[in-house]
């Protein structure tokens, strides 16, 4: 028996990414589907543009959308919700009784929302404690830049402390969603601006790596710098990160620290939980997203080119798949961790 | 009566912007083609695989390519030759009282040649009378990524001092020559590394800002951290830059510095000089390497999103047409200023 | 003193090429433009998303946008209007007594509106004087992706005679406008169709090659087969062609016909005409859109591969550039034929 | 007990697809690499370029790669080596005993060599018998963008008969190997023209869909004429064709044909075998090479758009995977096909 699970923004890139990794989930099942007024009513197959390679799984073709009211057959509500829509409609769903994990923006910085990334933070999953509606909870993922970053940091921050961060990115077009950005905008082109990305990125990696103190969100202190940029690449961002460090270090214990990093998705053998969280290559011109982004389900992140920097004290450069670990597959993550923990009971 | 200059490596793609950018030369015009052996003999056509738009200027289509050898009909050399084989042979050339420009690296560090870009340092040029070629000489222009880089770090350099860059580029395919990146590694992918391009960036600007002083250079003495990557654009490096400066400044006296800017090319009036060396746009998605690379004959270096960097003092983002102003273009220009300042005589 | 012209949709990509190609033309200024209501009241930089290489020509900066209603002060009028809408307005503007020269599709097969190509059909001009239009008139230019076509067929239709015409083409983003294709839609991709498209190309050059008889077009009788894609080019459509002739003809005739082939806009010197209408290339891999594209101001058609069908006759490449001479250009020099032929008069 | 099985051209393209293709196969394990003077002593990891998405296999990280002398140590052969080598080497390993299983054009046209694709012409395995090489013999599998065109031809061939075929090709990168293609030739691009490809798309089919009469193959005796261009895709090659046919059809019947078609893999199971060689789309803008190229282990072919011709009789498009189906696979699917026929023994 699996547990009935609900997307919303169906019909949308983080929608369909949502359909096309839960097929075959061993835990959930796909039983309702929730899209804008303009798609209710209509057969799947019939209000999307679907784009993701594959078909659209058997079982979903035959499924009619609905409106986003809370009264879908499922007990776990997956948001791919457009974030000028997303704030009200899953409060509504938490206050029915929903367990809603979102991608969407609008209740990251809640005092009372985890801002999850179930390798770096699990223990903020009891903030839900503190939501008020019911048996419903909100729980959120980070921005799809913020997680590859997060994972990279967080052995360096629990082994030496962070003080200082600084990145550039060199990110994916589907993290703009479809249709986002044109095509006439992007071949031969860099775009270097992304809305609102840069402080996402300096924001929710302090929120993520604070520390639950009383029951609250205590930031960690590090300062962060960066800068967004779209380029050509269908899949995966890239960044070109230099750290300094509250702690000496010398490049073989940081490569330790991450090569050694391993945490509660791995021991819990999450379904959706990659092997190993991050990984670092020894050859000069990797990571790349053409080539690494779908290592290990789409669910690690890759590291290379650690060097000392001359202003901070080391450079590195980060490579991860931003519509599965940066998106739907880190949602699903969250999800798993929530059921193993017993915030979900099937 | 124009002055006769010759091109080495007038089949490789630096060769062919060469060939591309002085057809109507008001004071140049091309008298000789150098390559390797195995095209030496040749009619151009026969020996290059021209990769420009535009076809192959007519005067040109019917030279034969020479040797390497210091008997070319021209005064000037124009040196696009690969760094394995630049350093000797530009020597030689220069022994034999050829003027040499080159755009290799080679002699970029020997003390007594100018690394030169004529907005920056045009008093560099001084150092050619202690080189020991007689009347010939060796003067070089900087790496592509350096040049657009220190155009914009001159203005700030002169009115706040400038400590500490961090700069993250995203350069075009055109930096790696033909047939360089294929196409199998970069269509879909960013590569992350270049190999000896960050070597350069964090030195070649420290001698040209640097001072002449009784006669030898002083390095400036900033601190600069490059992290490089190669991204899927034809033409044009885009890079992302923070700085930390010497002294106060706000957004609007940087940008001023900017806009204000202006040198020796512009009032001499070469012909290859920009309008303005540096161009500030307010749109924040600007600059775009496909949008600016070719404004002002693509000799212009473009910036935009200024804003303040809570590590070091501010960032903003440069683009900048890399074998134009970065490569040919840029040693055309060397070669004008020489004339108006009466280092060659026609 | 130049004519006066106005652009009806000014800030799509037709309108924006059409603005880009009249700076500085010598007998035609931008004295108007007109976009939808939304743009309508505001200054043209704050209404467009400008994505033209180069910028907004400093006097259409300053220009107020207007709505698309027939009180604008100029005497030609070129329409770059989405077929939405351009059937009424363009009927409304012809009807108060502009010269409508149109790039949108609704009129084309009016029997009484010429659809011109200059070097192909200027006697069609004679259809004007059928219009009920007054002082006014319209005259539409063909689909981007046949103008290329005809242009080929024409010396081949007139020298041997055409029985039929199979086309596939590789159609270039900027056909579709803007926004148009998507990123994610066409990187790492082809798009095997492009809506009307193929319609189009199987009809267009039946009126085009069509006599006027009595003053009716009479239909030229080949049979065309188009399958038209879409791929990750820029700018230029390439097409395989192959051609059954009426006739028989020799590899070397067919090139002498095209290579001898001028027309009105050549011996009337227009100034947007290009020097040749079409360029044959021996090179076994021409013509390319990014290398021929751009030649003769981008309004000449590029040939190349002649060679033997054994279905048809004969087989070879094209390209063109669909925005220049396969729109917007192809409308300047329909209207510079018009004021050469006196249909408008200073 | 696994069939051994050695990699010849190991480092290169094909190769690289062989061993990621081969990883995990049922019935075959590789213990054998051969490549150039040049590679031979090394390890594998040291010897090769990997561009493959994915790690390279960890059986095959530590094997040393070996020179193409039959002293292998494996029963079949999988041939990746370029033309310019095959034919010798190729020869060698069948007269030492060895199944040799060939990606490369040298034997194709032999009389008594299959030019095989299992669902097409598996009779014409029977050949072998005619060879002259003892234990040893030698399999070919056609140029890539023949076995796509093949395979949707077959079904029609059957049961209505073909007369002639006209083709255009949109050919992806890989098909070209690797380094291939620069990216500066190919990025905002279309190249018209592939060597030798044209020939073999017009000739192959030929002797693919000939009959084996008397233990010689009868060619088939339509006509094909091919156009063959390269477009910025990395993987899926796509191809535009119009048939006329030798008895009439409707519509329905072809798509029936196609539906129905199941072949001896198929019947067999063979592991690599696709569930239907060919798959029809009913959507207007189907198949794409990035949206179907990988579906159904990346070896079936995908048929769209089927409408009538006004030439020939219809048209439509074709999409697959060129170095899965059309390369590595279609060879794995070709020693699949021999063992289960018992030309291959354990």
């Amino acid at each position: 028996m699996k547990i009935p699970v609900g997307i919303l923004g169906a019909t949308g890139s983080v929608g369909q990414k949502f359909i096309q990794l839960l097929e075959n989930h061993p835990w959930f099942e796909i039983t309702a589907l929730g899209a804008s007024e303009r798609s209710a009513g209509k057969k799947y197959p019939e209000a999307v543009n679907w784009f993701m390679t594959g078909p659209i799984p058997e079982n979903i073709s035959s499924m009619i959308v609905n409106e986003c009211k809370p009264n879908l057959n499922c007990k776990i509500i997956f948001s791919g919700l457009d974030s000028s829509v997303a704030g009200e409609i899953e409060s509504e769903f938490a206050r029915a009784g929903y367990i809603v994990v979102s991608n969407s923006r609008n209740h990251r910085f809640d005092p009372d929302v985890p801002l999850l990334i179930p390798e770096v933070n699990p223990d903020h999953l009891e903030l839900i404690k503190q939501q008020n509606f019911g048996k419903g909870c909100i729980v959120t993922n980070p921005n799809c830049s913020t997680i590859g970053l997060v994972l990279v940091l967080k052995p360096l921050a629990d082994r030496f402390g962070i003080e200082a961060v600084n990145v550039t990115t060199m990110q994916a077009l589907s993290g703009a969603g479809y249709p986002g950005v044109a095509s006439l905008d992007i071949i031969d082109n860099v775009i270097p601006y992304i809305g609102s990305e840069e402080e996402k990125m300096e924001s929710e990696p302090l929120k993520i790596l604070g520390s639950l103190v009383n029951g609250e969100i205590v930031n960690c202190d590090m300062i962060i710098s960066a800068q967004c940029n779209r380029v050509a690449v269908l899949d995966g961002h890239t960044e070109c990160v230099s750290v300094k460090l509250k702690s000496p270090a010398t490049e073989a214990e940081i490569i330790d620290a991450w090569k050694s990093f391993t945490a509660e998705p791995q021991k819990l053998d999450l379904p959706t939980a990659p092997l190993r969280p991050v990984y670092y290559y020894e050859q000069n011109n990797y990571p790349q997203p053409k080539l690494h982004r779908n290592i290990d389900k789409g669910m690690a992140v890759h590291i290379g080119r650690l060097r000392k920097d001359p202003i901070l004290d080391y450079k590195f450069v980060v490579t991860s798949h931003n519509t599965i670990r940066g998106a739907a597959g880190g949602a699903i993550l969250n999800a798993e961790l929530m059921v193993k923990k017993e915030y979900i009971k099937p």
